[in-house]
């Protein structure tokens, strides 16, 4: 094993520049402050990670994904994952709704990209392009290709969970260079990631379920999972 | 009167295009958590302003400031404030300190430029383009006017602390339109609002002096006062 995070754990392969990403039922909240376990989770989300991360690449976004290898394993190219969360808003909820005493739900004229700094001791801080090359987290032309990159997934994705009756609220991506220096969209992209509105009753389809304690909590990845299935039958 | 803040008042004038800006001695820190009086800081901070800014202006950087009247008013252009504090930072202090967990003192690879939306009941809160944009704070274009009028303000700035042996840590500034929609460097440039290092000892001669009980705090208004006389003479 390499690496064991949150929901995952990455183990290296023969070929070193091959990892096998394993999700885990785990559920974290808070940076770590809630911890459960949602049951399914980790088949769920990499079944479903594998489907978008599919439906990304026919969309010509280059991602670490190689293969699912099993329910609840996949290969990837390995890639050094660069210290910062991507974070798209295209409605405000979560974290900006608190910071800037907007209502869950409040429409903006644009959508929103923020940059955190990933580092579970400083609490993920909000920075910008100047406090990431400032601080050598990444240079103005890797922030260019991530801006373009997160840009165009996110009109791609709005559009597919759109199909499926869904609305894309906001969600975390991550991105990875591989040992050649190229960049990759990596990590994983489910409900513990993204906010997924139900189109027609607002209905919450993701981890907030479990944030919040609103129940039903398998039930609502279970019904991400089936919808995603569907489209693709 | 029209406005009154932590450490100025606003008064109109007969001119409705040009108002009068009263320096206090009035000082909070802490978004008003701490709150004192400096003496004579009001005197100081206006003289300090007028001297910064007609050297900002001989760089042709445009300014709000008409004439100083008196030893605490000064004459302006009527502005209306972008409710945004720009922030500059050319060594790591402060907030970033604490946010970064960073040595106070640590350099960086160039200068960070911070976007802050000036909300007390937010508490300010660092913001990027994307919320400045989505959030109706500022346009794309006054952003890049801004970025570039800051950039060339802190080059302007730094030369000339420099050759009075102090050291420009990082400092505030903010940004406002006329009527007719031209932007204009606004609002004050002093201890107040500056973090200024002596060169040599490193010696703190701003308001850290005042927020951190540091003591001798008219003595530190009055050595930069005295350095920018010294400089003009």
């Amino acid at each position: 094993m390499l690496y064991e995070g949150k929901a995952k754990q990455i183990f290296e392969t023969e070929d070193p520049n091959e990892i096998i990403i394993h999700y885990k039922d785990d559920a974290t909240a808070g940076n770590g402050a809630k911890k459960g376990t949602i049951e399914n989770k980790g088949i769920l989300n990499n079944k479903i990670t594998v489907m978008i991360y599919r439906h990304l690449e026919e969309q010509g976004i280059k991602t670490h994904l190689i293969r699912m290898l099993n329910e609840r394993d996949q290969l990837c190219r390995k890639v050094t994952i660069l210290p910062l969360e991507v974070i798209v808003r295209n409605v405000i909820a979560g974290s900006a709704a608190a910071r800037f005493q907007l209502k869950e739900g409040t429409e903006i004229r644009c959508p929103i990209i923020e940059l955190c700094w990933k580092d579970d001791a400083l609490g993920d801080p909000l920075i910008n392009d100047f406090h990431a090359i400032a601080l050598n987290l990444a240079t103005r032309e890797e922030l260019d290709e991530i801006y373009a990159m997160t840009e165009k997934i996110n009109t791609i994705l709005i559009a597919m969970w759109k199909e499926m009756g869904i609305r894309l609220i906001d969600f975390k991506i991550e991105f990875g260079k591989t040992a050649e220096g190229e960049l990759l969209l990596a990590d994983e992209i489910s409900p513990d990631t993204c906010r997924l509105w139900d189109a027609k009753t607002n209905e919450k389809l993701d981890k907030d379920r479990f944030r919040r304690d609103l129940g039903q909590i398998e039930e609502a990845y279970q019904e991400i999972f089936s919808r995603l299935e569907k489209k693709e039958a």
